[in-house]
């Protein structure tokens, strides 16, 4: 085509002509006008025609999922928790009338509405009725102490508290403590009953039972919509683990944009079967509350995570996903076998929230679930990136496979970028598996900041990169891999240990139910790798040296740990490791030499 | 519980607080400010810490899918045309390259860049090339004669033609024509050659040959990204069909934002494996050049659609989805059997752009394809809603199951609402499966308005809705059905007619291959129903009586046919019939008595 080639001309010639607009909410009929830059006036009339009203530009929110879900599977089921069950047109009226009931009780735009409970129904619905008031919801973890939970209160300034009646004892606690703090309005305190609740409870300092409540409200409820798509939706407490918790904001097109990502992450068809397992209160539950509504599908609430009650349902139901930590996934296949049930339909199994050991992959898989492996923080709504599978991969061996799973893998849709970067320079590493620097994030689905923290949020966003706080390499294949909390990496005589690789290899021992590696002072090296180690039953007279020969026999020598104890490892209540606590408990057993 | 209920109080000491954000965009990694309302500064002080920068804020847009799959999915085949296999790592570096070109030429932002090609690799690769230069693509209709073209080329301002080489005269006498009119600079010609068109073409006025101007781009090139996601990214040209064109606007959030809801709609798992039978200049072909980069597809490109080409690629390239007019299922359902080929894996074909004859769904599920129905209009950007399948209607009778896949359902994810509306009152009609009224959309996958046409925008707007012009009806559950288009409903004695239904029961006639119903004046009724039938093989002695008595057993007295008309149905490009011809020749016919 040679020939067709003529000389380049005209390059310059052409005006430059640009439109920018805002979003912000337009509920009324009228037409709005749009921004002009007037230093750039070129071809302006080349934009003439457009407009945007309430036809054509509305603010994103999930609360969409909810109406649409009602209105076209108005009787499918929604939820099921032990022998209740909902239907989607059900589910739509009672967080109707429970927003109402909220609005009655003067709950409005930008309040805050707090919850203590477990994945309950009521911890369901008002994932849709705060915000339909226009409020802001606020999940405390299950598993905080009072003195933590008048803490977030206080810093909330959550207005109601919605509590567990197992978890009543805990918010009293906390009012009171709040009580002698402050001389503001305490939070009004909401009792969620259950089925065998009623006669046991001490009702006294709780204004409202969460039945009552929803029954007071009005079904016509019109709903507080969000002025702008920018508005709060929901706030999540990180655990706080070393320093002070932090109030993590999530907005209404964030929550959008992360639904859908996550319901693609998840590969969920229409009408998805959802088994609870993660608890709504951790990022709002990956944003699978509103997720699993945009897809029509049915929630299995599950009070306590048992082994029995996960095959149970599974099998009942037909489950097509659920979620959790690698101590979850531990937990089910380490369940004895009376517990287990066949699985003889497909079940994906998503983990994260820590890199999961390959073999724990490779034994769910054997028990007849399809694992996937996603990776995210309460900063990210939860899944931010995801280990895609490629078909070609199917063939290799089940250890590559396994090994290939346990990567982080890509970000989502609803991201703009991921890169591993040095976090001094802010340049990116290179694609070679080694190369160690800080996971950083940068899209949508990044928290628009911590709340009443204006210093950390600017910190964590320096340079206009969300910085994570992981360590991690990036494969050629551009697949990130994460290799260890930045706080995690033990340092031993210059050389970076990855906590997480010791812990693959003690977890390829037989005796070894649970592991955990963290740093231990040494006066020579600086530090040096410590396991802590949960034995499998049966093997209660294992010896530590063994364990360290295991790890030598499989590891550079400088990366075997030098001290192993057996103990209980300690987790939050969203399963996570708290190597906080073992840090501090090696740090007591002082220097090694 | 009821011993728990308390009076309720302290309705109204609460603090109203909110927070009204704009999104603009935030390339800088400088902190912006959020916009306040001073009107309610409450408790402002809840939202301190609220941060939008580049990490946590960024203009949605669908260019960001390309870069995605470049990046995890290097290796993986994008497109085949013919013999011609790009993989991912390739199509970005061509499309960079491409944008490197058209950003040399001087095209930059705001600027329109016009297509007039079929499916060729070119169409997909300028879909992310010109967004990419900052500028906005207008694909044009490839079945326009010069003269509308030239008419188009002018209203959108073109500063460039890409043209394949088969429609080269078109597009020179279209700028013969343009030249006559107008004192300013005619656009750019590019012709996107073939492997075949070497040697026959004539090359005067041609400025550049596509892999030409590709070549000489620089793979370096920083994409011209948008400044706001409200920034146009297309312009796609109604067919205007009775009255002058209307070039439709999409913006980056609005493609967005459609890609994943129609991946969604379309049931799209990663790694689809997409046919290109709808036209890429049809509404973007329905937003897929960018959804099927989102999930890391294949496209399959075709310069023609013929059935034994679909079958042929569907069975090599075990495709997964297509998409086409019902005229185009027609031509399948209708294909010689020596054209054929068996189908062992799931082939979804989603069809839409007018209502389809549920025969056709029949027929088309025996050749081995799944039938899903989706609608929208090019002012939605292709698919608004789609028929949900529900698992429970899988046992329902065939004639059963395609009469309600013919109904054009709920809408999909991305929009806000639709609704079904008396145009005069804006009430919705109820839900009786009778009451017509007319079928009306809001959400932000309604386009930004029409190019240079601030009246009709404002028409087609009123009342905060985007007025589709089609008649329809909500079912019990809330589905919709299209009964017609405002403009061919048929009136007759003071009842509407719905064409559709009578050409449903015509497809139930064995002799009809294609029918079209529209009105014909009549001195005593007002209008009566005159249908144009294309016959099928061997049916050239049908007689017209037959028809009718056909249609008269099959529905109501007044809606059967007075007038029978065997000829070929004239259709668009897109396979849409053409209504307002048959409508001319029904009227030239007179009226009946």
């Amino acid at each position: 085509m040679n020939q067709l080639f003529k000389n380049m001309h005209w390059t310059s010639s052409l005006r430059n002509s640009r439109a920018t607009l805002f979003i912000s909410s337009h509920k009324s009929l009228k037409f709005c006008n749009f921004s002009k830059d007037h230093k750039d006036q070129g071809s302006w009339e080349l934009m003439e025609g457009l407009f945007h009203c309430s036809a054509n530009l509305v603010p994103l929110t999930p609360l969409r999922f909810l109406e649409r879900a009602a209105r076209f599977c108005r009787e499918r089921t929604s939820l099921v928790y032990g022998s209740l069950e909902y239907k989607w047109g059900e589910t739509h009226q009672r967080c109707l009338k429970l927003a109402s009931s909220l609005s009655q009780l003067g709950i409005s735009r930008g309040d805050v509405v707090a919850t203590l409970s477990p994945n309950v129904p009521a911890m369901y619905e008002l994932h849709f009725a705060v915000p339909m008031a226009g409020a802001i919801i606020c999940t405390l973890n299950s598993r905080l102490d009072a003195s933590m939970v008048s803490v977030l209160l206080e810093h909330s300034q959550a207005k109601i508290l919605f509590v567990d009646y197992q978890l009543l004892e805990v918010a009293r606690s906390a009012l009171d403590l709040l009580c002698k703090r402050t001389s503001s309005k305490l939070p009004i305190l909401v009792l969620i009953a259950d089925s065998d609740s009623d006669s046991t409870i001490d009702t006294s300092s709780i204004s409202y039972e969460y039945e009552m409540l929803l029954a007071n409200g009005e079904k016509g409820f019109e709903i507080v919509r969000p002025k702008s798509e920018m508005d709060p939706i929901s706030i999540n407490y990180t655990s706080g683990t070393t320093s002070r918790p932090k109030g993590v904001i999530f907005s209404h097109r964030g929550a959008y944009l992360n639904s859908l990502a996550t319901v693609l992450l998840f590969r969920m068809d229409l009408f998805p079967v959802y088994l609870w397992t993660v608890p709504m209160f951790h990022c709002n539950g990956w944003c699978l509350p509103w997720g699993v509504a945009a897809q029509f599908g049915t929630n299995i609430c599950l009070r306590k995570v048992k082994p029995k009650d996960i095959f149970d349902n599974v099998t009942n139901y037909k489950v097509t996903h659920l979620g959790g930590a690698p101590t979850v996934l531990n937990m089910i296949v380490n369940s004895a076998s009376f517990d287990r049930k066949p699985i003889d339909h497909k079940v994906l199994a998503m983990t994260g929230g820590s890199p999961p050991p390959p073999q724990i992959i490779a034994k769910m898989e054997e028990l007849g679930f399809t694992v996937s492996h996603l990776y995210g923080l309460t900063e990210t709504y939860g899944p931010g990136t995801f280990c895609v599978w490629k078909p070609e991969w199917d063939l290799l061996a089940p250890q590559e496979r396994s090994r290939l799973k346990a990567r982080q893998g890509i970000p989502h849709v609803g991201l703009d970028e991921i890169d591993i970067k040095d976090p001094e320079t802010m340049e990116s590493v290179p694609n070679d598996g080694k190369t160690m620097g800080e996971v950083m994030f940068r899209g949508n689905t990044v928290m628009s900041g911590y709340l009443r923290d204006l210093k950390a949020t600017k910190e964590v966003f320096k340079d206009g990169w969300f910085h994570s706080g992981d360590l991690g390499v990036k494969h050629q294949d551009g697949y990130i891999e994460i290799k260890d909390r930045l706080k995690d990496i033990i340092i031993s005589g210059g050389e970076n240990i990855s906590s997480v690789e010791v812990e693959t290899v003690l977890y390829n021992h037989p005796a070894v139910l649970e592991a955990a590696v963290v740093a231990r002072p040494d006066n020579h090296w600086g530090q040096t790798p410590c396991a802590f180690v949960e034995l499998k039953e049966g093997y209660d007279d294992m010896d530590s040296q063994e364990i360290i020969n295991f790890c030598r026999d499989h590891l550079p020598h400088y990366m075997a740990p030098k001290t192993v104890i057996f103990q209980d490892i300690p987790k939050t209540s969203t399963g996570k490791i708290q190597k906080y606590v073992l840090r501090e408990k090696a740090k007591a057993l002082g220097s090694i030499s």
